[in-house]
């Protein structure tokens, strides 16, 4: 087999063209960034984990009614995708404070919203990610009215399914990021939810404990990062009950097993 | 008279009680600061020129039918107002890329937007007056969603005026801002336009030249402040013809002749 052709490298992600014409493969690294680019580091076995999380939690959503990119998962570290034209846009929900809210409007974190908040914020490292609102996203084209209403129908869909999903397992949802694509039919355009939902763009708190399981573990240096990932998937029923092998040896063990 | 007691000092104006209930006297001092009040400075004779500019702008769009604050001109610094409870939130309306938007979306100052933005600001100097969209006004409270309708309204309606207006005496509109507080009418909250409108919260670029003629030339150690101020009031109308007098020289000469 040829050496595929690598369509776009990400922070945590790496895009290679797919099988057939309108697919990617994505691979999960295990690269870890926060602070848009400025502290860097790896969390052995996070791509692994995500992987798995992010199928699970695409496959679910599909399940309802939400439309994502997401066709099936390959290998430990690889899932096919659709093709899709990427909306410049990150969406933001937060049903609690937390992260840059709490600096930005001088709020207490863990503060409880009393309405859940959608933000958009465009999508250009160089910039920094600036926060923008629906006005900057029509004035500029980076999305549709209708896209744009699509796109907040979907983040309060998906923000109503995981705060089921997690309170069932004992999570609090604080916030997460979603990023939607557009896929051409003839002229019409269609969006998708694309990239991943995954402890990376997630605030997950242990609602007994107040535990962080997510990657402020590594924003804040708290440790045990992917201990924190492992008991997502543990108690999402992605990892066998009483696992205490690291995701690592898992992968290494699969890679023996296929050979 | 007994001293009037003062109700609140800002970066550009003293609010007083006023006369009667439910009115204030709004003083409009010479002193300007920018960039959240790092920098400081005096300009002789702003005071009296906003107060002048900012009567016959809220006098017209009072004409308009756009419900302000403003009640009468007092005296060369002061004009007595209706008391309202501000809105803590900053409204800035652009027709031309400048000032901050330039920077965080890393578009050329002096591009006309394909479309007029409307944004908001949380009004917290603490905060650094932080960007905010509809999502945190309402989960916030800081204002209703029927008033914020009025106020995007308003804001449009104000925009039209003043486009026109300025277009008329060669002057490019870039952006402005504005602020909102509310009455109350028994049970029933009114929004109206409050704070001033004057070259202090616009940007006002000559058509011929792309001089500017607003408080950019302080913000940029351009020099000229006081003449660019001029400038706008002159040709508004509001200056004699051919006047070359000062400002101060101006308010010196009136103190005169009222003795």
């Amino acid at each position: 087999m040829t050496r595929r052709r690598q369509i776009y490298e990400g922070k945590a992600k790496i895009l290679y063209e797919g099988p057939e014409p309108g697919t990617l493969i994505q691979y999960f690294k295990d690269d870890a960034t926060a602070f848009n680019a400025q502290k860097k580091g790896t969390i052995s076995g996070k791509g692994v984990l995500n992987n798995r999380i992010s199928e699970h939690i695409f496959t679910m959503l599909g399940n309802i009614g939400v439309p994502t990119h997401f066709i099936r998962r390959l290998n430990m570290r690889e899932q096919l995708i659709r093709q899709v034209e990427i909306i410049p846009i990150e969406v933001v929900v937060r049903n609690v404070a937390a992260g840059s809210i709490v600096k930005r409007l001088g709020i207490e974190e863990g503060l409880q919203l009393p309405r859940t908040i959608i933000e958009y914020y465009y999508k250009d490292d160089a910039l920094g990610d600036p926060m923008i609102a629906d006005e900057h996203i029509a004035c500029f084209g980076w999305a549709s009215q209708e896209e744009m209403h699509d796109i907040a129908d979907m983040a309060i869909r998906v923000n109503d399914f995981l705060c089921g999903l997690f309170a069932g397992i004992g999570i609090r949802l604080v916030d997460f990021k979603l990023e939607f694509g557009r896929i051409w039919d003839n002229d019409f355009a269609r969006v998708l939810l694309a990239d991943e939902i995954s402890p990376d763009g997630c605030r997950l708190w242990d609602i007994a404990t107040g535990e962080k399981l997510d990657k402020d573990r590594f924003r804040q240096n708290l440790g045990g990062e992917v201990e924190a990932y492992q008991e997502i998937a543990r108690r999402l029923g992605l990892l066998p009950e009483g696992a205490d092998t690291t995701v690592l040896d898992m992968e290494q063990h699969r890679k023996k097993r296929d050979k």
